[in-house]
């Protein structure tokens, strides 16, 4: 049995198919093919940034599935309890795609765990823009330099969508953005602000400094000059962020134009990466 | 068998009692009721903001397990594996308080689950400070209010902490900083920033005002001015932070001096609460 989406809460039974309407279809059989892009989603070979990753790009519950939906990445399927896809019936009704209808405990033994947010989607990858694109549209930039936990990247993009800096360039030893989990810790956002990955590091730090950028290195380094002396609230600027523990490599530091710190109490070690981003990003803000 | 430690990595055996000299005392067995303040962990009764729990602090792993000790909470006991035990040889050498060693597995099972970080330390509460005390001592305060996630209140306390907060204030609906999820994500900072309940909420705000503080009410409604109008930075000032969802309620909006708002990009619901106190403590700084 299947329906299709013609309006807010409408749903008329029926096989037709029609262009640019999303079709709901009840999945009853754990083993069905049609939801193989959701299935065993915490195994290794679900992650993008591994060797034999599918590179598909998840997006868990209602939140992060509009701001999916509302992104360039082409969407595939949806998944979820009837529930959530009917919540999501608007949003649906434009799209040419599956949306498949499931019973909790066969969503669960799909995916492989239980899912408190009852709806997935999924989608290709867009193609990766140039950083020099990135660096002739935008204004404000987070450079990131060996942040390789999940979650802290989900959390960067998240402070940068609410901070208004206008795209991330990812520079050597950062995960993918687009793992389940930094998608989701972003809320959505890794979805929203334009990303793409350096070639060559620091080298590329040019490209910033071409366009006419002023390039900043966040550390903790006490001749770094405090966050405020630097005054990141003028010009185009770019704040380079390294991962909690080393922070910024020397090669990243020499590489900027300036050292900047965000002054500290004593006895406490870090902030977090995406905590101290906040901050830096908030000082770009200029308002 | 047991050890004296006498200081950094020398041990006799013996069984001889020194006072003020950490105990090594090894433990095999998991009934063991020696390690009782260990048992468990996960359960609910011992969470100390809950009915029927024991009200223990518990500090895991070895720099959480340091700020314990240089803490006003006064120490029990330790438990770890051995390699992490001998680590903290020097910090134990003045404590007269057993710590035990025991194999991974042992430890595991007395836990209740996997320790990653190889030691534990339990302590007694230390007697809880007044809002009154902590007004007079203190020139830049966080108040929370509806703060219930324990890793929010932990990354609260490590932000105020490493962004020169003198202390923190809990009004209505805040969980117990002394949660063990809170004292880890706080990376022991709850430990060392004091703090305390408000009883009358938001009455209570008055305290502040009498103590000659601006109380400023963080919240992203549009007629709030931006927290650079706002200029934080000079005179005692105290910052109110609500729970990330619904946001502060109209009561304590009112019962501050202002309304101060981080200003935000189109599209983003809200910043992470510990996210926004880091933007809010930097601001408070001055530096």
């Amino acid at each position: 049995m299947s329906w299709i989406i013609i309006g807010p809460g409408r749903r008329i039974p029926g096989n037709a198919k029609m262009r640019y309407v999303a079709q709901i279809v009840e999945v009853t059989d754990v083993e069905d093919p049609r939801v193989d892009d959701f299935r065993d989603l915490s195994t290794a070979d679900r992650r993008p940034d591994r060797p034999g990753g599918r590179g598909l790009v998840i997006a868990e519950g209602v939140v992060v599935v509009e701001r999916l939906v509302a992104s360039p990445y082409p969407v595939r399927a949806l998944l979820g309890v009837r529930r959530r896809i009917e919540a999501l019936a608007d949003l649906l009704a434009p799209l040419d795609v599956p949306a498949y209808v499931a019973e909790p405990d066969v969503m669960a033994s799909v995916v492989g765990f239980h899912l408190n947010r009852g709806v997935l989607a999924v989608a290709d990858r867009a193609p990766e823009l140039t950083a020099e694109h990135l660096v002739a549209t935008s204004r404000r930039l987070a450079v990131l330099e060996g942040v390789g936990d999940h979650e802290n990247l989900g959390a960067l993009f998240r402070n940068a969508a609410a901070l208004g800096v206008d795209g991330v360039l990812l520079g050597e030893g950062c995960s993918d953005p687009l793992y389940r989990r930094s998608v989701r810790v972003s809320m959505g956002h890794v979805l929203r602000v334009p990303f793409t990955r350096l070639k060559s590091w620091p080298d590329d730090l040019d490209l910033l400094r071409d366009g006419g950028f002023r390039v900043a290195a966040l550390t903790p380094r006490a001749d770094a000059v405090s966050l405020r002396e630097a005054a990141l609230d003028s010009g185009p600027v770019a704040v380079v962020l390294g991962s909690e523990g080393p922070g910024l490599t020397e090669q990243a530091i020499a590489a900027a134009d300036v050292a900047v710190r965000i002054p500290m109490a004593g006895g406490v070690d870090s902030l977090n990466v995406a905590t101290a981003g906040a901050i830096a990003f908030h000082a770009m803000s200029g308002i």
